[in-house]
């Protein structure tokens, strides 16, 4: 049966106030006859929140929920994410897509409690946003509707909203337009489109960037930072603790300022094709190296190498909106017990784009001076290293052997 | 037994003309009684190379072979490596990790030349590079015999080999000493040692590096570049054709200049333990970029994502020491599969340690211009994301749906 | 655009001869007016092909081509799967799964030969084969319509599909109907539904099989059988000379007499749900096991673990439908660099559903008699393990020694 | 320094009460000088422990432990092992690769209680075992002496033993000798040498087996067994609740009966040389399989194919004796994550070496009879597979209207 065809009376709106979901709530009450309640998820995307009630209420909306969801996104989505080293494609920090599915988690929520019978978002149907949000409704509400305007309604460009608005007087948001398809939220903001729709334009960064500056814009002056951790969660700049989340903004402001955690990327959407974009990620850029680096000293060979094989597939898993998945939680059981040991401090240099690693230790450093100094005999002979090459290297040698015994 | 209760009559030497090697050659004609036969594999390491013939004569050596392999080393080693994207522990460009191999292969030849019955190096018996050297030697040679003065004699430190290299009259060649220990080649240069033997400490930039500058001593005026590929192999610089070999240089040169190439890492060596080096690989670290973002518009997913996995695998099997087995061709044969699509143009940017892309084509490219206009009804039904979600959240609402009835 | 909106002028069918496409040959006229081609792919389902032509044109059909693929079957898709010992969640030897896209291409061939601008298939909507037929469809014809009835037709059961034969005046080809939903060729057959729907029931061996018996039902004397490789190609059986097609219906009919081969797995169908399926394989089964044990003995360890990883993708990516894709080719290329040493005889022991090894040889041997001889000296010396011990444990004493001090 | 210049006062032996170890004690007790405590870890071996300690006594340990480590073993060992479904090289049950590390920790525990300074073990130089015990050791006493006396004595052979233990009065002991060499367990029972060590030869099974008999003289009447799962333990065996410990006993008696379990293959041991053997784990093999037939059920796609790539992982490692590393216990904190639902009955046929499904229930399936009722509407619409492949096939079909375009 068709999407539209079915009948809702009171749906929820994942809102932001721009002009897609502004435009979106009338039509849901022109094509379902049904009650809007807006919905606005923030995860530290920094938005004017003052006056978006007002604004929801007189384009149609009986309700408006705001929602702070920044420190439980940070702690609880943001972190794991740093600790499991999940870079998609090798270059992505993943900011747009673990920030769906904790919003759409309090959506269905507020859907329970408000006993609505739909759930409706704004996201294009050539996206990944799509998937990220309605595999976490199904999760948590499976026989919950769900409505996707954009994969469905006959408004086509922008165009055709701004004049759909028009007609239903509905007051169009002003906005600074870059018109760069954007997502921002504490850990990062993402440019789509335009001139960076065709890869061998090179992205005009002073126009683009938002969060910081390009590195030929950033001071001609190094910057030091000191980041702890303790398990894996930073817990200390600069040798003063800070809260999780006042961490991540004083990172995003160093790094915006120092050019640093600015990715140019043709990625490999879900849904099937490819797309650029530009990625802001400051301060998780400088979360990543820090914590990469101290588990250069504070994991053993084995689980290191693993571990980044790992964080490949938890990348894609995230990537892929499977959030609520029992694998996501196994891998990050996975990751949880490599980090018991992952404590220390990194030393930083921000420099004009560069992270520059500057010195670190660890309590649990398996690289530490003491080794050294258990002396030879204790620790390293170095005639093991002769047996040790003579197994190693025996597959090698039989083979050989064979090989020329057959005349090869 | 013991390696030393054995007999040579004549021992091929991997020599460089440093200390270490110059003192080997006498030591060898002391404990052996053996003829020694010396060979220099030149591998782009750009020293003196006059004069190193006298030397070795006179140090006591019957012969001196000067070989040549720059050319196969950078075709047969480096670039298959590069295609593969293969970077140990996410950071090193393998630098050593090939050369020795290929100098091995060579001193196997020339020992069945010789007829000489032993190869001796100096590699240390905490390194790396006496696994790499001993493994290629029994690949080619499984009953050769292999001296590692190192492991067994009793000169202990530097000190003593000046003392032993005194008293056996052999001129001390003079060399720049930062006293760092490295290892140097057309690709790389490695330091490790001194204060970087403290992950603690910040590495002194200025007075570490010799292949270039630090970002801060890099001009403030970025420097623009252009390298073709043709099927995963650079061909051209900013239009140029250019060989292989040159094309490295160059790139060095460029590199080098713009601070780019720096890495500072602790590593897990294949020993056991772990140890901190400071690699400079310049134009390796442009190449590895450009040619990683041809792939991102030249590869499908899947291989993408697969190729990342062998990638890690490769890095290790390349880094241990193990090119010449079945699993080093496999993995190479499955790389060379994916670069028929690799053909291209990448444009960066060179600007004090940053590598930015500005820019690329492909006649392959999976992201083209083209696919665009070839219109949503051929290519691409918005509503087709509604049977895709359905379908790959299916499991996800089942399970939800089956937790539902249980009353999870 | 919905599907049956668009218009077609002639048609190449997937046929069979059976109850489903004999319906669908009347519905394309009715529906496209369009001219149907069928086309008959002889995968080695071994059924009568005397008669198909008549009925084909009698339904309505325009003409009938018969396709016998068996031999580049074999050859160029059953082989190179059991080389890279691709197996299906640890079970499923792909029986359907790579006959899918074989048929798929050589429909694309006379699609274009005949001027067709659409092919139809009757998978349902429900399964793997729809996704199978479609995507070897896209890669050899991505203009191509693409028409899958059992989706949007109205017809919902058998019954339906006889009363729409019978109003049509067409034959309903009698068969012998167990009634559950199965798929056969040279390699296997497939069984579906009715009681299998419910994992909870055991299944009637007695009343499913046709390949072969029950274990029960087998002799009570065990056969005998060797197998001959070449560069992991099965060449002889019993030191006997066979085509490859051959040898697969030789092996079928040993294995099916001693009831070898039988699967019965819940498995994951790529569009996310999990469904029962008994499979026969007897010759596979055969196959498979003789291949493996001959690569324990001519592959090195490296090789052999990587490639059960890669053996994992490969099933995935056979299973899904993705063998005309880049990953496909790569991990092709993979296996077949292992192969080349996969050469010998392997001897097996047939007795009522187990496959016993009964000896192997093979002149490339990494386990062969001669190793013991080359004596300890030149190949194993026991102190050698003293050092390889504490060179591979020197990771877990370091940490421990650590711990200790920390007072862990 | 040589091991046995090292000089050590008080030493703990891992004892069986065999030829090899009854011939250790004396031999230390010469080398060393030293005390020797003797300590029997009883892991399920079913041996005769009466009179052990008179013979350890007599030999000239001046202790002896008799330890039951049964119950540990099953419950912190086996059982974890079995969840992750780890099977080393596609066979091998791993029985000897656990009992190893549960015995050495148990011989530090009491050598720290003794104030012992050396731990001595009886294993060969050319084994696997002999790795397992000492990184059990270091891990838990880094500086703990080690004493391998295989490595390092001059007795070469069984017939050196004899001499050596008549010479210095010790009883030998009586044992009924096929002359493999074994590895008995509550899990398993290895076989290897003599006719074994030409993979040529076909095991005389009749000859070999003990803990059961052939599929050829199993009964001719199969046996059904159910077995009851919760969170991936066994609990319950025809509806009866049962200790772990006779649990797996009983399995091993019915299995042994039906010729279950047996396994013959080559392996790549750590040590860099391949084996042959003959293993019995007839419980071991009916445990696996019921455990993974109920992961059909119970498990997503997603978890349960990256789950089988982890269990090859985790079979390395427990192979290779790494069972006290961060690895082995990340490794484990993810398969404990993914055993939650892994709740429910299987029911088995056991038929002349066949472990044959017949039937299975869980309150977690996700193929559940429910599912179907959920009626189309709600769960699976048909027309959904169009969306899903047009996505799925995109990269194919972008790909080819490039090549077409570029006239491929």
């Amino acid at each position: 049966m068709n999407q539209t065809e079915k009948k809702y009376k009171k749906v929820v709106l994942a809102y932001s106030g721009g002009l897609d979901t502004s435009v979106i709530i009338p039509w849901l009450k022109d094509n379902y006859g049904c009650e809007v309640i807006a919905v606005a998820g923030d995860v530290g995307q920094g938005k004017e929140l003052s006056g978006l009630e007002e604004r929801a209420l007189k384009t149609g909306a009986s309700k408006l929920y705001i929602e702070d969801l920044t420190k439980e996104f940070v702690d609880e989505y943001i972190i794991p994410t740093m600790q499991a080293g999940a870079v998609y494609e090798g270059k992505y920090l993943l900011g747009t897509s673990f920030a769906r599915p904790i919003i759409a988690k309090r959506l269905v929520e507020i859907a329970k409690k408000e006993g609505a019978d739909a759930i409706a978002h704004g996201c294009t149907g050539k996206g990944n946003d799509q998937v990220r949000f309605e595999l976490a409704i199904k999760a948590f509400a499976p026989e919950m509707g769900i409505i996707a305007p954009w994969r469905t309604w006959e408004l086509k460009s922008r165009e055709d909203e701004i004049e759909y608005a028009e007609k239903h007087n509905i007051e169009i948001p002003l906005t600074k337009e870059t018109n760069y398809s954007k997502d921002k939220n504490l850990w990062h903001l993402s440019h789509e489109g335009l001139d960076l729709e065709d890869p061998k334009n090179e992205p005009d960064y002073d126009k683009i960037l938002e969060m910081g500056v390009s590195p030929e814009k950033a001071p001609d002056k190094a910057t030091y930072v000191t980041l702890t951790f303790v398990k894996g969660v930073p817990v200390a700049l600069d040798g003063k603790e800070l809260d999780s989340v006042e961490l991540i903004k004083t990172l995003n402001k160093l790094g915006g300022e120092n050019g640093i955690g600015i990715i140019d990327m043709v990625e490999n959407r879900l849904v099937g094709m490819k797309s650029r974009g530009v990625y802001e990620t400051p301060g998780g850029a400088i979360l990543y190296h820090a914590h990469g680096m101290l588990e250069e000293i504070c994991l053993d060979k084995e689980t290191q190498h693993y571990k980044a094989l790992v964080a490949q597939k938890f990348s894609e898993i995230v990537y892929n909106g499977q959030w609520y998945t029992p694998l996501r939680e196994a891998l990050s059981a996975f990751v949880e017990s490599t980090q018991k040991t992952v404590t220390g401090d990194v030393k930083l240099k921000l420099y004009k784009g560069n992270i520059i690693g500057a010195g670190m230790t660890s309590p649990y450093s398996l690289y530490s001076e003491e080794v050294a100094t258990f002396g030879e005999d204790n620790v390293y002979d170095q005639m093991d290293s002769q047996g040790f090459i003579n197994l190693f290297g025996l597959p090698i040698k039989v083979k050989a052997l064979l090989d020329e015994k057959r005349g090869k």
